[in-house]
């Protein structure tokens, strides 16, 4: 397990500043689709410029990289940071130590802050590198707890028996006490299920946010989700 | 759910005739690290050309990618079908759907023939897209059913209770259940639990076939694996 930290990651400070200068906790979740790169990176810098003064990060999805290219999503996590906005990227990732190592790294050379990890991959040659690489880099880790789609409450919401004679609990509430021990610096949970988002955060400490995608499309609301806990 | 197929996909039936073909049931794991792409994709290439006549597949993983590009990554799959061999993409794949559908056709547009995929994203607004797609393409999609690293087993090797009434089952044995229901092309059980892959051979339907990364490096035994139904 991670060590207790004495202070705040960089992550944890940059996002924190960013939310009270813009009286926000509001994150812009960037998707962009279709090509050439130059055309996404321009729609993606002109996103960043105009709701720059409303929200507090930047998250960009996977596709998004893909479509842009290192280069491209380089250059836009830069024009983030002139706006004073860290920048994470929703990797979910879950994979063997040494894969989750390249994967991580390459992210935080493109200027990303903070990751978000799958911890069904477990610590023990899976996680346990991240956490690492990000913490001597001032970098964030965000533990998935809960995802936002309909089909995520068949394995995020199962009854779960760690020991053989212990009370069955809710997979969430498991992966919530690890974001705990491994020194996560946030949690993630859909903002389509508030309920959840409250049982979380009476789990977490304070240092650790609840971070909840899944606000307009996926039906999502940024008042139950922010009252809850968000 | 997936209906059944009457056929084979052609990535169940080019694996299968790769296989037959050079009497191996081995998958040459490309792992390329290091820059520039154009010096990766000479090495790949090469690796390619001297293991083909001993090997079924090649299985891509995501820093390899990563590294290569997409340019470089669609020449190394070129090659590799070339040598009459099917490539596999080892995403690990587990986000809602949007995310799932942008990301798999990226690679099947790159020339994949088959993903992986980690259930834990379930079916519905999640992997219900990644299959679809798939079936279209005739391309195959593989579910991790139990990771190769040690601390797989806190979370694959935990007892669910999946009715309050029910008896505990373990998490291995649930997402091969969805494998096989979900209509996959095969699981994935980590060679270096020869055991569960026996365990996991008898739940899946023949044309499920199992794949276990993790040999050499990671300890896994070929011989073992093998015997018990990889």
């Amino acid at each position: 397990m991670r060590n207790k930290r004495q202070n705040d990651t960089n992550f944890r400070e940059d996002i924190l500043r960013a939310s009270k200068n813009n009286f926000t906790r509001v994150i812009l979740a960037l998707d962009l689709q279709g090509s050439p790169s130059r055309k996404l990176l321009r729609t993606g810098k002109n996103l960043v410029e105009i709701t720059a003064p409303y929200v507090c990060a930047v998250k960009f999805g996977r596709p998004t990289v893909l479509n842009l290219g290192t280069e491209s999503t380089r250059s836009l996590v830069k024009a983030s940071h002139g706006n004073d906005l860290p920048c994470i990227i929703d990797d979910k990732l879950g994979d063997i130590d040494e894969t989750n190592s390249a994967i991580c790294r390459a992210y935080f050379s493109m200027g990303f802050d903070g990751i978000i990890v799958n911890p069904i991959a477990g610590w023990k040659g899976g996680l346990e590198p991240v956490f690492k690489i990000a913490q001597k880099g001032g970098k964030g880790v965000i533990v998935l707890v809960y995802m936002s789609n309909p089909g995520a409450s068949d394995d995020f919401g199962q009854l779960v028996l760690r020991s053989p004679r212990g009370r069955p609990r809710p997979q969430y509430e498991i992966f919530a006490e690890r974001a705990e021990e491994w020194g996560a610096d946030g949690a993630v949970v859909g903002a389509t299920r508030p309920e959840i988002v409250r049982k979380v955060r009476a789990k977490l400490s304070d240092g650790i946010r609840i971070y909840s995608p899944g606000v307009g499309t996926q039906g999502g609301k940024v008042v139950q989700a922010s009252r809850a806990g968000s």
